[in-house]
């Protein structure tokens, strides 16, 4: 048998940031995607090295850069013949720039995944609840985008960020994964009492805090950035 | 930063036998892995190739041969500079010895590993109810290893493993999980009424069709070959 036979789409995942955030990503790219066989399913090689730097504090100049360590996932993953690559860590996302100029693949960004899944589930524009975590929100990485197509966003203050938000962030990453649910549900909570239309679960710990089971309950749409950076990986391995 | 840095314990994950099975390893690891901060946990890569030709087929000779796609994976990972290997997949043990002598790595049994639990969880003897894949349980794989740890094993009539236990794995492995409890669910509630000490999912899909917070309600100990697998990995992550 030929290597050839082994050949074919092919989809790298940056994990790892947190470990379970990038094994979620790998379930809902399963449970998401539709095939009526085992083999119709998403060819994928998971990177999921956890001692990536800390993200924030790498960003604010606190802690150690990440970005080399990135760097050598999408590297090795592009030598084991990845065809694109997802990242399902949003704050990741401050280096997609430098990620993208440092490999020859197509990366997928997950806020443009995420304005896309906005528009599948008929929010065409209205005011966009952002939760995340403090670099991704300062930085404007959401705001950007989503205002570029017509959205208006709105954030919480920073005090019931650091109190519901990062709390429940830090509880997911100890796995203490029904403890963080109380926290996540509070934030979406006082973005509903401002009336937006849909509340964007920009960190990928924050999927994990809130089960889809438990959605409804919240009352407003929930837009998941590991089920969308999921699907717009579906699509690309789909041809799309 | 020299490619030093990224040194260290890599477990290698061949998964995709079913892609649900492995996410679920890579959910499952990360879960029981003891750690005070994200950079503890265990960095791992998962080769989830789905094509892998179904492997009960493969084994009763009706199918295409699944062997040079898992040694395929397996290299792919040694390339990678992965340490040892865990193959979230039962049947795909029945190629363990062949895997084994195509790599120079380590490769963890998952049958060893389920032998590993039953000790942790203080059953030292006694009857064991197997569920798993037709081939796993015609091949013995399971029964060799238990009964010469003086265990004795306990298996479901024919068409009882037929109605239910090949028809839960089939819905897990078509994403119907909620559809796929009752069967599995059936088959322990069959062995308990057999007298059996704990019952072992011999089949990675069968967790998946049993939640860990509905197993109290089977009232009998369940080994998970998924979580004995996972403990196995952070046991040689350890250095253990």
């Amino acid at each position: 048998m030929s290597d050839s036979a082994f050949t074919g789409r092919f989809l790298g995942v940056l994990g790892g940031m947190g470990p379970m955030a990038g094994a979620a990503f790998m379930v809902r790219l399963t449970a998401l995607t539709d095939a009526a066989t085992e083999q119709q399913h998403v060819p994928a090689m998971l990177w999921s090295d956890p001692r990536v730097p800390d993200r924030p504090a790498g960003y604010a100049g606190t802690g150690e850069d990440p970005f080399p360590w990135m760097l050598h996932g999408v590297r090795q993953m592009e030598q084991m013949g990845a065809g694109a690559v997802a990242i399902p860590c949003n704050t990741a996302h401050l280096w997609y720039d430098r990620l993208a100029a440092g490999t020859s693949l197509a990366v997928l960004h997950i806020v443009r995944s995420v304005v896309a899944d906005l528009r599948r589930q008929g929010i065409a524009q209205g005011r966009i609840g952002l939760l995340g975590t403090a670099a991704t929100l300062s930085s404007g990485l959401y705001q950007r985008e989503l205002e570029a197509q017509g959205y208006e966003c709105v954030l919480l203050p920073q005090e019931d960020l650091l109190r519901y938000c990062a709390e429940s962030i830090r509880r997911v990453k100890l796995n203490q994964t029904e403890a963080a649910f109380e926290p996540a549900a509070q934030c979406v909570r006082l973005l509903r009492r401002q009336g937006v239309d849909a509340v964007v679960l920009g960190c990928t710990e924050l999927p994990l805090a809130l089960p889809h089971g438990l959605r409804p309950s919240l009352d407003v749409a929930v837009i998941d950035s590991i089920d969308a950076l999921a699907r717009a990986a579906i699509a690309w391995h789909r041809g799309g």
